[in-house]
């Protein structure tokens, strides 16, 4: 089949085997899939991520000298069954998976593997219990986002937003767009965003963010601090004796989706006392704070990665129903041959949210 | 009175003018007052603290330029009372106070303020609503420690314990062994802690450690590792397609005691995943650590500072009814005219816990 593959720093379209289904396992045609920001870091910072997948306990780290075809944002179309696998889906149906593959020996990850292809080629092969049929009011491209906004889903569930909360989105790429997205979602209100691209505010809006910001001109944290106190009902303060600076009523949740070394820094001196910051963007280097404010405001720093397969789960059936539009994000399509141009458009933040690619 | 004063970066016995209560303050002598590792910070660090205090937002930055005379963890005996001020307790009562002064302008953070002394001093003024007296069957010099464990009882308050959490403490100075009593004072079980000094391990083990850990012999992540699955009952782990690494069942709760740089990269890079981290040392220097290993983990990291009035009140209480015995973390007495002395003895770990100045 025809694929986009990754070898070291360069993306090459070649020609390169098809997958071929084993047991439990559905051979599908790639529908569409979403370039990821990882998929950026995956290629700029090849060895970094391969030294992390190490020290995190990775099974089968990315062998960087061999092929590989990324793509972990997928829809696809059911093509054949390998053997000893039920026929659940006919033929022809689309269908979305999280991009995981269930072998005897592991897991395999779709799109950082090097043993299976991810949904930069003509072909996959996905693991039939983790199958999900894309519902019928979904354009089956636009499922190749449920990924992405999943991402979105599984930060917010992490952040266990209380009823008064007031949200801060830090970054409007497709992390934070999925987040704003996910808060729309569970109901939290008002949500302050910031971007520096007037592009990515819009599509913030567009997501359900009611208050935008341009750091350039303002800063995010005193505009959060104002939607606060103005979402405050009018009554006094309680008394900390500890952190005697006016604490408003209303908590501060900040979400960074920026990814790269000294936005936790400036969150960490922006942030309000008791703020819950949960990171989600991926920042592949070393990153410096100052504990001591960390300490003296008491924030907490939340990771998230990735999703649960409930989670994706959920954000596919809000997508197909609507509670969740996408249409907006997808800013470009391209085929195969287009990838390499894709890639180098994406480190412009201005034009584009996500690109799918249609192999 | 007779002080111990802060000049800058150095530590001078002098004389200085007594205290004067306003309303609602009570004169004191002061009993005991523990020398405490932000004290140290204070001398060493002054410029670093004054500077995150005023990015904190603190009504009264320290003016390092005038006299400080240090000290918060203090038990004292009530001599006077100001004018209009309600005689709750008999002259010579023995009491202690959170290290707050209201005043009608704003709080005083004493023992960190140019306007009142704190227990380096003979005399001091405390807030008549804030005092609690000493109960009976507790040494008031003791007393003096209601405050450093305090720290303990609210950073492991504020880790939230499950029923089957496995705490590791890293660090067993004053903050770590303040923490390992107050996760005995929890319930929780078993505790592991590491410090690099024999003599804190066996005050580690004396406080309710039940296993300590050289880290120049063995990881505590490792040995953690190896406790927690002893502990874990025998059943198979639940598949995570997310993070496929072996996953114990019982989860860590990572307690960050040292606060120098550096710290927090280890505990990242050691932790396992969806470790929560709760950093009580208080590192006053920028520090880095690699957060897509925190990501790829999913950690949290929760800073704890200070506590609250009740959480003060509680700890009092537990020290005085022996749930809490902190005789044994007192490693020394000094008059004030030895506190330059124990300042440069507490630079080595090896000797002291808590040194107490008896004015």
């Amino acid at each position: 089949m025809r694929a986009v593959v990754m070898r070291g720093t360069a993306l090459a379209l070649d020609s390169v085997p098809d997958p071929e289904p084993g047991p439990g396992e559905v051979l599908v045609r790639t529908v569409a899939c979403g370039i990821c920001g990882s998929d950026l870091h995956a290629v700029q910072h090849g060895p970094a991520l391969v030294a992390a997948q190490r020290e995190l306990g990775a099974r089968n780290p990315m062998d960087l000298e061999r092929d590989i075809v990324l793509g972990h944002e997928f829809a696809a179309e059911v093509l054949d069954f390998g053997p000893h696998t039920e026929r659940a889906f006919a033929p022809g149906t689309p269908v979305c998976s999280v991009p995981f593959l269930l072998r005897p020996d592991g897991i395999e990850a779709i799109g950082f593997s090097n043993h299976v292809p991810g949904g930069y080629g003509e072909l996959m092969v996905l693991s039939s219990a983790l199958l999900l049929p894309i519902p019928n009011g979904l354009a089956p491209e636009l499922a190749a986002l449920t990924e992405p906004m999943a991402v979105g889903v599984h930060a917010v569930g992490l952040a266990a937003l209380g009823l008064h909360d007031v949200p801060l989105v830090v970054g409007c790429g497709p992390v934070g767009l999925a987040v704003i997205a996910a808060l729309r979602l569970r109901g939290a209100a008002p949500i302050v965003a910031s971007d520096f691209s007037p592009a990515r505010r819009a599509l913030a809006e567009r997501m359900g963010a009611d208050v935008v910001v341009d750091p350039a001109v303002a800063s995010p944290y005193t505009t959060w601090q104002d939607v606060a106190v103005a979402a405050t009902p009018d009554q006094a303060a309680p008394v900390n004796l500890v952190a005697p600076s006016a604490v408003p009523l209303r908590p501060a949740v900040i979400f960074e989706c920026v990814g790269v070394p000294g936005v936790i820094d400036q969150i960490v001196r922006g942030a309000p006392s008791y703020a819950r910051v949960v990171v989600v963007g991926v920042c592949m280097e070393r990153d410096a704070f100052q504990p001591v404010l960390a300490l003296g405001k008491e924030l907490s720093l939340r990771f998230a990665f990735y999703y649960t397969p409930q989670e994706y789960t959920e954000t596919l059936a809000a997508l197909g129903d609507g509670r969740i539009d996408v249409a907006p994000l997808v800013t470009g399509r391209v085929a195969l041959d287009g990838v390499p141009g894709a890639f180098r458009a994406l480190a412009t933040p201005e034009r584009h949210a996500k690109i799918l690619i249609t192999p």
